[in-house]
């Protein structure tokens, strides 16, 4: 008789990970380097430096080590949240008839409602250990504001948070949040700063973008005795962070005797997806193991599927360096969407190289339907997803679907990012039939394509 | 050397409980039966069966069975949520710099926010064993509601959740997650049952109440081919299902070697605190364990602490059957504050009984303390605890400092019985030292008093 696989996939505390996996160890073909953004010239540790962590700046430079150990210290902070849930979705099996195993990594269980604890710990530990007493970041949709005053209060920093001006208005229990944890909450474009003031002056009536917030809180770090910027993702040393993800998903999957089929998870800057799939990309680059890898983004912002691979800009203020990486261009901005995690124009590089070369596949989706599928899941799964993690649910849906037709029992394995608490208007909408969905044009994709630099 | 303890004290789920737990059955004086408000008389099966589920009247009735089984389908449901992690507040002890030992059950990990999962799950599914099509119920705070929403979505009911007007104004997010699962929700008071007419007549400009509430919800399933009425407290039955909690915690100190001293919970109607002692009160009785157990209600609703023995109606309409308990009065109007879920007028008769026998403690605590202690846990411990919980970390924190004064090791564990992620409107007001506390004056006691019923 075969065993029952439990419905919670669980691991001990000492089976936990004790170091992150760094992809671009592995990876026969590097991607190309960040080009500092006036000379074009490849960043060196000294110029990230003078924005970045060092130890941060390290990981981000570190091509040759397959494992980076985790301090203890944040070690011992992980141990309260994780391991995350990896739970096997039986009642959605059952309610879709699929011969399907579908399981999901569940990232939600913590105050910060995502992933994006996993890598707010350690750029705090490590901005404490160089002695820093203050940090500055960008939030838009929430999460990484949250989880970043999580973190800072643990550690005892003082934050700065720009948050863009309709997200905190859209959002105010999401500001209440991060101000419960004790950070200084400014709503973007603000008066704080000199990038602020200009863009204030020329459009007063502005309520805010990612770029400009990205801006102000470089701006603020530069300027601003023992501090300095951090971010949540599109950087190579966020996805190390994240890598905790996959780690425990194939340590579960393993100890369980499960080979996944097909892994899938929402994209936007990358995080998320770069950590689930870090653990199990070697075998796909090196052909040992046969598994499909799949990213889905929304149609209004796709990408990886309708994207150029080209250097460009990670902010729409062109201050940042110049990465390689799948764009939009850095002009592009994506039509108001529930799914405002996965609004960002470009791609991490590690991702778009291993998207370039042939090694993941994606495939975009329109919100409506992947509000149909969260409905779905929150009913027989019990747990209100978010809109982004929603995107992974659909594409799962739609592949256990296939094996109703097919007859195969396929193993699916998706990662779900977060909650949908803080995102009950999105709910409301679509339970009131007010939710629309939004194709770019290749017009307007042309405008955006524009707006990438010519290196 | 002594072996550490692991931060989450996990349970495999071929370790979960497969039995409630009844102490009913265990208490040598057993409290005095419900009894009916026209005749006076004690309830019998065929009385409560006319508003209540059948299996729900039996586990009401029954002072006999210590363990009741869990029925299988229920058991698959908890698999996905449960078992709800114990943890070892290792943080919280050193910011306290105490010798003591604190864990606290956090029953907050699920769309629910709270423990109340836990019985609206058994309670939707004899439901749908007896044959019914419809439920009703009523909700304050909405944790309630939510629950039964999520319970009945896996189910396949239809639910009409009567919501107090201003808590449907105030939390329009909880409105929406009991929507986005398929209930219906209506404004309580409403035009909808005779008595929300009568009751809108004469107040026009009243925002409700939970009595209103729970009197529009009974002449609603009365009234309702194939339906019947479910409450998420006071009621044995609840308290019952609850002890999943305490089984699990139990389970899990043990599995770890650790013989708790003292447990902490809230107190409002009695469902988390009744599930969460359950199985220690056996040993409590009958001397075998040296165990102190304390219940945390607020200032402002202080039930135990101050309020009177005594069979009262269970809601202000009166139209409930009598129970024997600790009560303010049903005519007792708590002061407004922002600990919804203990604002109630009694307390479980079980638990009144076992505190007027002196096997349990009650401790009263003001909001504004309560949230101090809850910033503090969510800085060091991660979570944003709801304010209900917030009362079980303050009397922990109280505790912990005691042994440091006296160098005691204790072993401290309370209930975390929620998140606090819908209440940030609390939150900010406490951030913005805009949150008052109230404490009655006699006379006011005296004034609910005088609504308790001679009998």
């Amino acid at each position: 008789m075969e065993k029952r696989i439990p419905t919670r996939l669980l691991l001990e505390e000492k089976e936990l990970p004790k170091h992150w996996y760094n992809i671009n160890a592995v990876m026969k073909d590097k991607h190309e380097p960040c080009l500092d953004p006036i000379t074009k010239k490849p960043c060196t540790a000294e110029d990230l430096s003078k924005v970045f962590c060092k130890e941060l700046v390290n990981q981000e430079l570190n091509f040759t080590d397959e494992y980076i150990p985790i301090p203890e210290d944040v070690q011992e902070f992980y141990k309260m949240v994780r391991p995350a849930p990896l739970i096997r979705a039986y009642c959605l099996e059952k309610v879709l008839d699929t011969p399907a195993e579908i399981y999901y990594k569940f990232e939600g269980n913590n105050t910060s409602g995502s992933h994006k604890l996993n890598s707010a710990i350690p750029q705090a530990y490590y901005a404490k250990q160089e002695g820093l007493k203050n940090l500055t970041t960008e939030t838009g949709a929430g999460q990484w504001g949250t989880a970043l005053s999580m973190a800072c209060a643990f550690y005892g920093l003082d934050l700065t948070v720009f948050m863009v001006k309709c997200s905190a208005e859209q959002k105010p229990f999401r500001k209440a949040v991060i101000e419960t944890y004790g950070a200084n909450v400014i709503k973007s474009p603000s008066t704080t700063t000199s990038i602020g003031r200009k863009i204030l002056e020329e459009f007063p009536n502005t309520t805010g973008s990612l770029g400009c917030a990205v801006s102000e809180a470089t701006e603020k770090a530069l300027s601003t005795p023992e501090c300095k910027y951090v971010l949540g993702s599109v950087l190579d040393y966020v996805i190390l962070h994240q890598s905790i993800i996959g780690l425990e998903t194939k340590l579960a999957l393993e100890k369980y005797g499960v080979q996944p089929d097909i892994l899938i998870s929402c994209i936007g800057g990358g995080s998320n997806f770069g950590g689930f799939i870090a653990p199990f990309v070697k075998d796909k680059i090196n052909g040992t193991k046969d598994i499909r890898i799949v990213a889905v983004e929304p149609k209004s912002c796709p990408s990886l599927t309708r994207g150029k691979y080209a250097y460009d800009y990670g902010d729409t203020g062109r201050i940042t360096p110049l990465l390689k990486m799948y764009t939009l261009g850095n002009g592009y901005i994506p039509a108001s969407s529930h799914a405002g995690g996965l609004r960002y124009h470009g791609v991490n590089p590690i991702i778009s190289k291993l998207y370039h070369d042939g090694y993941l596949e994606a495939v975009s989706v329109e919100q409506t339907k992947v509000f149909e599928a969260a409905v779905k899941f929150a009913k027989c799964e019990g747990i209100l997803p978010a809109p982004e993690s929603s995107h992974s649910i659909k594409v799962a849906i739609n592949e256990a679907l296939k094996c109703k037709q097919t007859g195969e029992k396929k193993k699916i394995v998706f990662c779900l990012t977060g909650t949908g608490y803080f995102d009950l208007n999105a709910y409301t909408a679509f339970n009131n039939k007010e939710m629309q969905d939004y194709v770019p044009t290749d017009e307007e994709l042309q405008k955006g394509f524009s707006t990438i630099p010519t290196i």
